[in-house]
């Protein structure tokens, strides 16, 4: 099972609709496949100019690891040098924080993940899995 | 003048059509602002996992350097060495082809650029710039 | 709104004016576009030689994430990992302290930054202020 | 001997009217000491965004390897790769091009380097070399 761009798509405005119901900042969000690979992103007017490194980051250490934001950040807290050297081992691109959301299929497996940034971190994690569930996938915060 | 995300959107929508209608091959493609980041990219199902990085290097060597893609090819065929020296200078995040195309306010600034990739480089460039026109923004190859 | 190099220039030979009212140690400014782009720096004699880094690491780290430097210490010492982290997807170019200045239009967009160092943090954003002024900008410390 | 800031500034404002006096498109200038540690820089209006880079890479490679640009040049006609090679060692930082002119004392000691961007790499080394006598330096392209 496999993530498509019109999926992705869906997971893109529908987070974007939760953001502006939930009145949060103009968001960030990128879906990567399987492989942390960049499926799609969008920035929203107004988003600061980097947010494409911060939502990447977020997934894509979500993918690498099979470990979403929120189990990521509870190991950075215990053990930050852990964390630290993994972001040194997948080339300085791993942000351990909430709004990292693994994609899975229905039988467990990753089949990719999204990223979203812009607010706090868990107003992005809220936001990204309505857009998730919209899309009928199965998000893992 | 800044490239919306509505913009943007339009592009990368419009460029897919053309591509369709021309028999090219899966496309993706980025569009970037004036300092050259991210503001949005698609992936069409079918591409190479790799295809995030090829487009951005097409728009972001025009970004940097406020040179389009062909005049960048020409560059790098009169004198190799001066667009690997360019290439190191950015991160290794330029490809010097077609496909790589600027956009520009109608005074001529620099306000973006376009990178597609997928098919030959000269069809992505064709692609781009019927995206690019049907946005209402102004692209030179 | 973009910053000429006019206006840097100014920013720039205020800071000093400034630096040199307040008895403080050699500094170094830089300027910063909306992109996160150099227009202007300058290190005053006596300053040490790898000051352009830490200049343009405060400015950058602004721009990028959106956020003044007094914001990101907040974050770096709520969340050292997470700074630590941004800092790795920005490629280590991220200095997250006072003496990142960002500028602001009247409308609140983001359309550059100043990075000053040499003195402490403080004194560097003080003395970054008062240049900001000079030139009819606007600044969040 | 050491290049202070005065003698950088000066490098730098002569040579932007030396560009406008021969027509040349916007330059970028960037001014080295002898460490190849930025001292001063500017980019004028209408320049593309990332001139930081390869003005820097002109001067850091002279003063690096003790070679001015037109010498490096040469030696990338002849023996690419060995230049390919140099720009490995040093980060990726040299661009072996005229435009990177080394300053030095009237004994022959390299004391810095000039870096100069934005028309055809002579015209960069021509406004360039007018500078720096302006500034009473010597200069060798």
């Amino acid at each position: 099972m496999t993530v498509s761009l019109r999926k992705a798509r869906t997971v893109i405005r529908k987070t974007f609709e939760k953001g502006a119901e939930m009145g949060l900042k103009p968001l960030s969000v990128v879906v990567l496949d399987a492989g942390g690979h960049v499926i799609a992103f969008e920035r929203q007017d107004g988003a600061a100019p980097g947010r494409f490194a911060i939502a990447h980051g977020k997934a894509y250490g979500a993918v690498m690891l099979g470990m979403a934001g929120t189990a990521q950040m509870a190991r950075a807290e215990q053990q930050a040098y852990f964390m630290a050297a993994v972001n040194g081992v997948y080339g300085g691109q791993v942000v351990p924080v909430p709004g990292g959301v693994l994609l899975k299929s229905a039988k467990g497996a990753v089949i990719g993940a999204v990223g979203v940034t812009g607010d706090t971190s868990d107003n992005d994690a809220e936001a990204a899995m309505t857009g998730i569930e919209a899309a009928n996938l199965i998000g893992e915060v």
